[in-house]
């Protein structure tokens, strides 16, 4: 029998950390706060990014690469838009190891490889890449830009965790240039409306599409569009950001394109990220006290299939039938690993894919050859049956939509439990210690409130839903006026 | 009239130059040595990963994801085998920006924040992966990993040029480990087959698949694989390589496997590779005078399709007779672009997209409208002719795979024009500077009569071909004893 894990209510971070280990995810490297992805986990990832970049093209934008390294004075022409913007990050000083004259088999710095100009490790490429758009853009024949880039980032985090919060992440990032504030306003919000759909439609994962406050804000930006999601812990996890940059970098980095009629006016920008941090909610959205589950429309493997065998003879009919299955799953698109491996037992492969997050895992044995049946278990809801080998297949695909939307209405359902309204300040410091989850109320606006309620409950502003009712309210804090309830949650 | 490009003749460096920055692929960035890939440069580059990725999971292998960074006391182990390493590298020291007290508006780097174990920019993660697997390997069960890895990489370079030699650079790096030396041995092999069987079906590119002599080997190898090309100035570029590592990386990070009969081995191991420096060799072996020049399994745009009209009715009546190719070239899986682009003139996007290397070319005017015929243009031996309108589409079906053909032919032909066998050292010496390409000769074994060509001619072994002739002959230098000929070449 496969070590239990601990459960949610036990410790809910030593379940997350759990997961991530026991579905072989990734794990932490020798380099502080850098994780390695895992083949199981990169899979996923793969996934992930394959959808995305499929719908990103669609929408018209193109990939491009730039480089890894943004000069520091780089940095500083940016830094006047974007002085909230973090410092810690990784520095190049030098570009040379040499034989250490004192010790024999170890390696120092060259102290004459001085580098003239620190070069930063990037922590988003907004800099290095609006230096290269001036050179790209004269006229407004050169517009728009749709350029998305999927790169590794490095910011100096304190504290990490896998996928959540690590210094080295991967994740896209794009970047695009416009003629007029509208055409960016409406890039920002397409795209904001695409992670919004991916994270519906194939992670099964309800968000809120909205707008962040000023405090909020990516510092560069005017404007952040975001999609918040609710993890099984009541906490809020940001899952992608889309921000209307207005004319800060253009300015920073002085695009001008002439216009039609022959004026010269600064640029439109708009930036646009999701990364490896979706992992992270993708295991708190769904998995449960046994392991990962994963929603069949990003699974690697959606279709387990496990033998039950004594005799080679028994093995030998299992597998032709397997072997017939395998041909029409993937006739029909859906990935099907069929298990046949004689070192490993049917009882450790059961515990192994339900860890890994399989959504349906078949198992057949001597009684089921000789009826004609197959069983059909599935991860969501742990439940089994006996079906008829006949028509498995069919029976198998409309499953794994099921088991899809299931996942979709389950998540939605407990953030549907764990939202509520709140009026007055005092319940809320009650509520969001014990119940936690997301409270809808109204705020007078000011940076000053929002700043006060995070001191004294930790709860920030997630977002200004899209879709918010107008009402007239009062500030639960202050009792100014309000037009409409914002998202206030703990957050990730 | 599109300014003309210099030839080949005149300067060959220039004209790789001109092929880069007017078929839109990179250009060089602010930092020195790394460039920016564009985005049609980076389509190529995608559809290089989409073949490659394939054939590396239909082997069997994984794609996982490693720290960019490797703390430089990996580096020392790994140095114990491969002392001939590369050390520029760049080295992160420090992890903090600070405002510079006395200038403001300024950054500096945080004196307090200096690591206490520096980081190097991975210039290969055989480092980083090796200390990862000593974690995962404990019994044979754990063996083979079979992981690539898509990644970016920093080496600091002194001189650089465009894909073929850069400071950052694109690559996927394969690292394997496995139970005995003769699996090693085999994956090594295959992978090189896998490379070779690239460039050539896909790239259009003939590479003669070869052993590295011991110098030219990667030092932590006990055996290099490697594709060598001939580029049209006859120099030789390596595409690929495929590193048997022995037990040289198990043995320096000490990862160990339980036999089947409880015995402790050291695991073997293979790393393999190839990177953006294909861009540049596609781009050496087919483009002309006019330009780049794409086989099209490799091209993004296959065909492009231009409408020639004066008036807004003709323009109506050309696209709807492109959206019906648009529709036909999509079932086929052939991309296809039609370009009525009204701010840009026919003769503009003829010129554009022979810069670009796309090869088929359509063109329709009043005339062909009224009998039902359409330009196609070849942009491998720049022929043009007229064709019913009805059957087009079948007809340029074939041509994209004459051409593919064709541009495989060609550069065969020139590569076997440009090859010769030479058995006296002062012809070889004459040859190489007059003739340049590949040269067959006898060579006695040796690293010093290796080294004494290349002081005095410039040239080396590109290889030891893997299908040569056994024939018994003499050192063209030494005049002792050698059992085939090798390929010696001045190489990119």
């Amino acid at each position: 029998m496969a070590k239990k894990y601990t459960t949610r209510e036990e410790d809910y971070s030593k379940w997350y950390n759990e997961i991530v280990s026991r579905a072989d995810l990734a794990e932490n490297s020798e380099v502080r706060g850098c994780m390695v992805i895992k083949p199981y986990g990169y899979a996923i990832w793969e996934r992930m990014k394959e959808v995305l970049d499929k719908k990103f093209k669609e929408t018209g934008h193109s990939n491009a690469y730039f480089p890894i390294f943004i000069p520091k004075s780089l940095f500083e022409a940016e830094e006047k838009n974007a002085e909230g913007f973090a410092k810690e990050c990784a520095v190049v000083t030098h570009h040379r190891l040499i034989d250490d004259p004192n010790n024999k088999g170890k390696l120092i710095v060259d102290p004459k490889a001085k580098l003239e100009e620190e070069l930063i490790v990037r922590p988003t490429s907004e800099a290095i890449i609006w230096s290269t758009y001036k050179k790209w853009v004269q006229s407004y024949r050169d517009l728009p830009i749709l350029i998305n880039q999927w790169a590794n980032v490095v910011r100096w985090e304190m504290r990490t965790r896998i996928f959540l919060r690590t210094a080295e992440f991967l994740w896209q990032e794009g970047h695009t240039a416009h003629a007029t504030k509208q055409e960016a306003l409406d890039e920002a919000a397409q795209m904001n409306q695409v992670y919004a759909e991916f994270a519906e439609k194939f992670m099964a994962m309800p968000v809120v599409q909205g707008l962040k406050s000023e405090s909020e804000r990516f510092a560069g930006a005017d404007e952040t569009y975001c999609i918040e999601a609710m993890m099984q812990d009541g906490k809020a996890l940001q899952a992608g950001t889309s921000h209307f940059l207005g004319q800060n970098f253009s300015k920073a980095f002085d695009v001008k394109f002439a216009t039609k009629d022959g004026k010269q006016e600064h640029v439109w920008a708009t930036s646009w990220g999701v990364s490896t941090r979706l992992m992270g909610a993708l295991i708190m959205t769904h998995s449960d006290d046994d392991g990962l589950v994963l929603p069949p429309e990003i699974a690697p493997i959606q279709v387990a299939a496990i033998p039950i065998y004594k005799t080679d003879e028994e093995l030998e009919q299992i597998t032709v039938l397997m072997k017939e299955l395998e041909l029409k799953f993937k006739a029909k698109g859906i990935s099907f690993k069929y298990d046949d491996d004689d070192n490993r037992r049917p009882g450790w492969k059961f515990a192994e894919y339900e860890s890994k997050g399989v959504p349906v895992r078949l198992a057949m044995g001597p009684r089921d050859l000789e009826s004609g049946k197959i069983e059909v278990a599935r991860r969501d809801n742990k439940t089994k049956e006996i079906q008829d080998f006949e028509g498995v297949v069919d029976y198998v695909e409309n499953l794994l939509k099921d088991i899809q939307n299931n996942l979709y209405n389950r998540a939605l359902e407990f953030r549907t439990n764990n939202t509520q309204e709140v009026d007055s300040y005092d319940d809320f410091k009650v509520k969001i210690k014990s119940d936690g989850g997301f409270f809808l109320a109204h705020w007078d606006g000011t940076s000053e409130t929002e700043e006060l309620i995070k001191q004294q409950t930790k709860a920030t502003i997630r977002c200004i839903p899209l879709d918010r009712k107008q009402e007239e309210g009062k500030c639960m804090v202050t009792g100014k006026k309000s037009e409409g309830r914002v998202i206030f949650a703990k957050a990730y």
